[in-house]
């Protein structure tokens, strides 16, 4: 039984419900509800989360995926577990939180938003260590709730600013998924594309399907058909096709975490996209909100890339698809060096080469 | 009821039957087996073939695929169909015959081998209009096992002369599958695998999955693993990266029709994957037999790409992986230019730029 005091909704641009926050009296705290991605594009359904483990799952599992939405999410899961503990002391209350951080930090190594909000939320609560713990768990909801508030501007204007890029007429290709889906708002690598049809350009999008677990095909192309973006679907290996028959004008992806140089990981497959790009004389962007560069990184080499499971290569849906025991690749991430990338579309404005000592632009 | 005369095999490298030839008298003419490639790898199971539509039925579903395999089949094929036609009256075999041909060619169109194939039984009883029927069935079987046994012989010699390009220790690139499954003999881009691993050497093969239907994953794979080799499948979008760790030392892949000037038709993927090799500086070589190269055509703006089912996309194994009613691009084939081909390896060595009037090498 639960006591429910209000619930607040945010709308992805095919008007579906796409982040809910419910405050609650019985159980203590809120709890965050948000599309569960592995059901798409069969079924839309949602998740509730309320507690650490919760959240793990649903990022480890890809429930939730995309740079700027983990990040969304996990602070709100950490307001959801914070609002539970049970304690007035401060020092105890705050100790379990670290844990909390800790277990969700470690979910995903890649995409440096996760930590980056995390490191938010957390800040705000040591930075108070005197006030009581009531106060604090108002605290941590307000960071995590201004974390998403934040992301929905941060997507339109990055959509803004990669608007200014396109033209009435054109091909643009993206890779994996970084539409709403992918953060807080709108998305990153397709904000452009959703502010450029609000203008009335006619864009058509072409989505990778992204193996292995093609959040192009079951993703991108879900949110921008319900969109009524003009979207058509890919194998991944059919890109460069695609490009030398000139039906590519421009390619848009994310990223899960920028170097200080410009190199870029994101979802493997995009470092080769982009070669292909540049082979065809193609532009190459990358769309991200400021919280994406790393600046602790001098470049690329020193971004942890996630290895995953090999079943997700060799089994589709519970079918065999290569033979038993076989070896297998399965890094998530690759990185673009930056002489691939001829712009980086952000929230601040777009970043054109040199990169090195791009920091005070960002 | 069935009266067996006669049962010839022809086996892998892994050991299994790959082709097999049963005459009968009940009924009359004799019929094919193969592996159905369709069930693979979960189960090797065969299909027999006696007939023109049997025939253009596992040719279209992929049951057997791979350019110089669909020859070897389509060849025998036309032999158990002409087995059967009931008629002392040779213009009127012949006339039935020309049909069936007809019905086979059209079942795909990219390959040249299979029109080549086709073309020699055609002509042999074409020139030989003076025989009665039943020496004009003798002689289509002896030209559709003469091809059979030839293009083993030709997989042989190409892995023979390709096995020179190889070292110890050396990691392999392929797209698709062109092993044996797709070869009357062992293949032609694995057959310098397969010889190199005979003479000794330690390669490794990195199979790119092959997308959408998979034959790297679920045949190359199954092929090399069955026949002890070092096997790694990835997916096609992860190769860039591989290439960019070193672990690539060379790529080489099959062919479906070859123009004069050296432009290659092979599965979908294979441009853009030379087209990285080229990046990266690593050689990237087509393994073909002389019937591959189609000299009427000028060059690749020539060879007419067969456009497939978007549901090969959409669709996996009765599950969507899109949403209903996307649009979806599913060529089946592209063209690599020339200059990205580092070298041909044929039956009759190894063929090297310039391509244009290497007629008289090949």
């Amino acid at each position: 039984m639960s006591n429910i005091i209000d619930t607040v909704s945010w709308l992805a641009p095919d008007g579906s419900v796409h982040f809910q926050w419910t405050e609650q009296t019985l159980p203590a705290g809120g709890k965050l509800r948000i599309i569960d991605q592995r059901r798409l594009p069969e079924k839309l359904a949602y998740l509730d989360i309320d507690s650490v483990a919760d959240a793990c799952e649903a990022i480890q599992t890809l429930a939730v995926r995309g740079a700027p939405a983990i990040g969304c999410a996990a602070a709100l899961a950490l307001a959801a577990a914070g609002g539970k503990i049970e304690t007035e002391n401060t020092e105890e209350f705050l100790r379990r939180m670290r844990k909390n951080s800790g277990q969700l930090r470690a979910s995903r190594p890649t995409a440096v938003n996760l930590s980056w909000a995390l490191d938010r939320c957390m800040d705000r609560l040591e930075k108070s260590p005197h006030l009581p713990v009531q106060e604090l768990k108002k605290e941590l909801l307000k960071e995590a709730l201004g974390i998403l508030e934040e992301d929905i501007a941060l997507c339109d204007r990055i959509g803004e600013n990669g608007a200014a890029l396109l033209r009435d007429g054109m091909g643009i290709l993206t890779h994996c998924n970084a539409g709403a889906l992918a953060a807080g708002g709108c998305g990153t690598a397709l904000a452009p594309v959703y502010a450029a049809m609000r203008k009335g350009m006619r864009i058509k999008v072409y989505a990778d399907e992204t193996r292995p677990l093609l959040q192009g095909s079951r993703l991108t192309a879900w949110e921008l058909q319900r969109a009524g973006a003009d979207v058509t679907v890919l194998c991944d290996n059919m890109a460069a096709q695609l490009m030398r028959e000139g039906r590519i004008q421009a390619v848009i992806v994310g990223a899960d975490r920028i170097a200080a140089n410009g190199d870029t990981a994101n979802k493997i497959g995009t470092y080769g996209t982009a070669l292909l790009a540049y082979c065809h004389h193609i532009p190459f962007y990358v769309a991200a909100p400021y919280s994406t560069f790393d600046l602790s990184l001098k470049d690329g080499s020193e971004i942890p890339i996630e290895q995953r499971d090999p079943h997700e290569v060799t089994e589709f849906s519970g079918k065999r698809i290569a033979p038993t025991g076989v070896k297998v690749c399965n890094p998530a991430f690759d990185v673009t060096p930056q002489e691939l990338i001829r712009a980086f579309i952000t929230d601040r404005g777009i970043i054109r080469p040199p990169f090195t000592n791009a920091e005070n632009r960002i």
